[in-house]
């Protein structure tokens, strides 16, 4: 099988597709069927930079035909929330294909990708980068960041044994207090 | 013409659609052509939700046939970060509609909203929501308040008389530090 991991951004939106030996679970071995990243220009509006994602990742998924989509929870606290807000439109622009594919999502926590891939929870991005390269036996450490985490993303839910039975909820109830 | 405001949430997302007599500018009078809220269910998954808001969406955009579509720009304070975030995901999905169906944009600052139907940018959602029964002579005030607020949104914009002109530019890019 095939899980894809994916890190939207409305300015870099890393992806990397994973080709299982077996079940996923903790023993799995893994092969790397596509990773890259798609560069939205930084001019265009956001409605558009939304249009040419959608397109970009359905084409995507045409493509590696995964069984899984991979994406890391929400979570409390963002250091930029305008940031988080604009990642939130990509995220959801993602979601909203993924669902139209019919596709699995498993969501995970960001915590728990860092420590799958570097045996601690709170890894900066070059020690991602790292242990990904690592991993992959890859000549470079992958540029930019986005396409690390995409593939530590696939990587930790190749390894999750349960993620079929255990998928951890999403987010409670927004309410319309937004202003 | 007809310019329709939209109220983005993944709990309810609010929308009005109005009739104006001419072009879009201070002295323009207006009609209510549709009104009302997509009520999503707080049990479905976020995915769920912005598949039937998608959906929703693009028959209302059948149904009123806008020239134009008027949401609330962003802005970089909000109560509620994780709220915000999961409005992000309903806005995203909007706006990739919205181009989708090639309709024009019209981004709105939120205190220019709230001037524009109360007289004053700080006025609350009671406020708002008296505004708008006495504009339109309802026989109540809308509800809930984010179909006040899309009808708000809707009348400011279609007051505006430069809108074609001065669209607000979008938000600055995003980067990709959001953890």
């Amino acid at each position: 099988m095939v899980i894809l991991g994916v890190d939207p951004g409305l300015r870099f939106t890393g992806y990397g597709a994973l080709k299982l030996s077996g079940p996923p679970g903790p023993g799995v071995s893994v092969s790397i069927v596509e990773a890259g990243v798609f560069k939205l220009p930084p001019k265009a509006s956001i409605s558009d930079r939304l249009v040419e994602l959608a397109t970009d990742f359905g084409e995507l998924l045409g493509r590696v035909q995964p069984q899984a989509v991979a994406v890391e929870m929400l979570y409390a606290h963002y250091k930029h929330p305008v940031t988080a807000i604009i990642m939130g439109h990509a995220r959801g622009v993602l979601l909203h294909t993924i669902r139209k594919h019919n596709l699995r999502l498993v969501e995970l926590r960001p915590t728990e990708v860092k420590k799958s891939v570097t045996g601690h929870g709170h890894a900066a991005k070059p020690q991602i980068q790292a242990a990904v390269q690592a991993e992959f036996r890859l000549a470079q450490p992958p540029e930019p960041p986005d396409i690390a985490d995409a593939l530590a993303i696939a990587l930790c839910a190749s390894r999750r044994a349960a993620w079929a039975e255990d998928m951890p909820p999403e987010l409670p109830d927004d309410d319309h207090d937004t202003d």
